[in-house]
């Protein structure tokens, strides 16, 4: 799915939450093989319990990386059965010289087809290029949700902070169909402004649930013109249950986020 | 190898030299075949032609992403054959919340057993330790040798750019045996300086070669009582040739570099 599409799913959805498959074998429910196609049928099960009530699925590349090439299988396949009408994200938080970048643009893109990848911005301009090549998505680190991103993304720099420096320079690269955020909903206080500086992009919002972040205030501060926002939850939903129930489970989790997120559409 | 038997190899080698195998099927050798085989074979043809040359050798992961599962299965097959004289960097730029990274870590010192592995330190304090829980080695990102490092690696913080306060905070995370930095070969201005600020880690120096910095200027500023350098060149060596004689090229390539390494080193 495009970008520019996105904002239609979420109208016919009411919603737009971005299931997170941070998938693994040790939190694999007692009943699915301890195994690369326990894990496969893991996924396969969540996607089908929650597509029409999430517009996007995120695949953490990490928790896949680690099985090695079958965990590269694993994220293919799983790739495979996510709906056309879901906003497919790699976490891959890759960046590199434009030469190599253009290479994890190929695996991401050509490879394994998904409509976005998270890049981080370190490298700057000529890391992110060969991304943009594509004209799919990229979703650029800005404002993290965790603990460190207090170590450099906020530090002053011409009295603004650095990660300030990273929207509005990044912002000009290219459009808010090709072009989204990372801004963690756990620093809410920083997000009006952030809006500000990029008011037509969507942001991709981790940190809702587990890590802390209040779904309303998210939605006061971030909601634009057309939505703008693609909440992702993870383990707050793929997690809900770790018994037999765990798809019904997650299903009944994605709800609860639905009718809150259709609230605060309407 | 233990980063702290790097300066042994060092010394027994006369060199500080990293080949990085950035190695794709569009630039193998005519006779060898465009497939995962003809990759590994390169592999192996170059890793035996330098090993006694080289004392690490760096696998830039974006290059293996490409192919799938089966780009990582010539991965793990290459990290295999290179000696254990040799350390073994995996430049893959990974950095997440602290519950991925440690994914990430697990792939890649679990699942590879690689020496060490590339980090981008935007996300910060949390990012990076579960990388180095393994007691392994991670090589952070503070001045690479690409265009864009000028976007937000140079904005001034404070009095001073953004690297200089990534290199001045990460190295308090760990000691120099665990930690080091990533310096591109094309800032050597500010070489000088960066030894200032960490005179005691190794600094993992690309960008000598195809992206143009010297290896003079680089040894003038940045040795180290430990020598604190690995030089790095990729397309340089391995595609010195595109015929049948490119691991014999190869060689000379290296040669050419390891013989100004000693006398540097004398």
């Amino acid at each position: 799915m495009k970008l520019q599409d996105l904002y239609s799913a979420i109208k016919a959805k009411n919603s737009f939450l971005c299931v997170g498959l941070d998938s693994h074998l040790e939190k694999l429910p007692a009943h699915l093989p301890k195994n690369m196609e326990g894990l496969f049928q893991f996924n396969k099960e969540i996607v089908a319990a929650t597509s029409d009530l999430a517009v996007s699925y995120k695949i953490n590349t990490a928790f896949y990386e680690q099985y090695g090439r079958d965990g590269w299988d694993v994220m293919e396949r799983t790739l495979d059965i996510i709906p056309d009408d879901c906003f497919t994200i790699a976490d891959a938080k890759r960046g590199d010289i434009g030469n190599t970048s253009g290479m994890y643009a190929k695996a991401f893109f050509e490879r394994l087809n998904f409509d976005s990848i998270t890049v981080s911005p370190y490298m700057g301009e000529d890391s992110v290029r060969p991304f943009l090549a594509y004209g799919k998505t990229v979703i650029v680190l800005a404002l993290t949700s965790n603990q460190g991103s207090s170590d450099f993304q906020h530090l002053s720099a011409e009295e603004k902070p650095v990660y300030q420096h990273v929207l509005e320079r990044v912002s000009t690269w290219s459009d808010p169909d090709h072009l989204m955020f990372v801004v963690g909903a756990t620093r809410i206080e920083n997000l009006a402004h952030i809006r500000e500086i990029v008011p037509n992009h969507f942001l991709l919002v981790p940190g809702v649930g587990k890590q802390g972040g209040s779904l309303s205030e998210v939605a006061q501060y971030g909601l634009n013109s057309r939505c703008g926002l693609l909440v992702n939850s993870s383990r707050g939903i793929i997690y809900a249950s770790q018994g037999e129930d765990f798809a019904a489970a997650a299903r009944k989790e994605s709800e609860i986020l639905q009718k809150q997120m259709k609230s605060v559409l309407d």
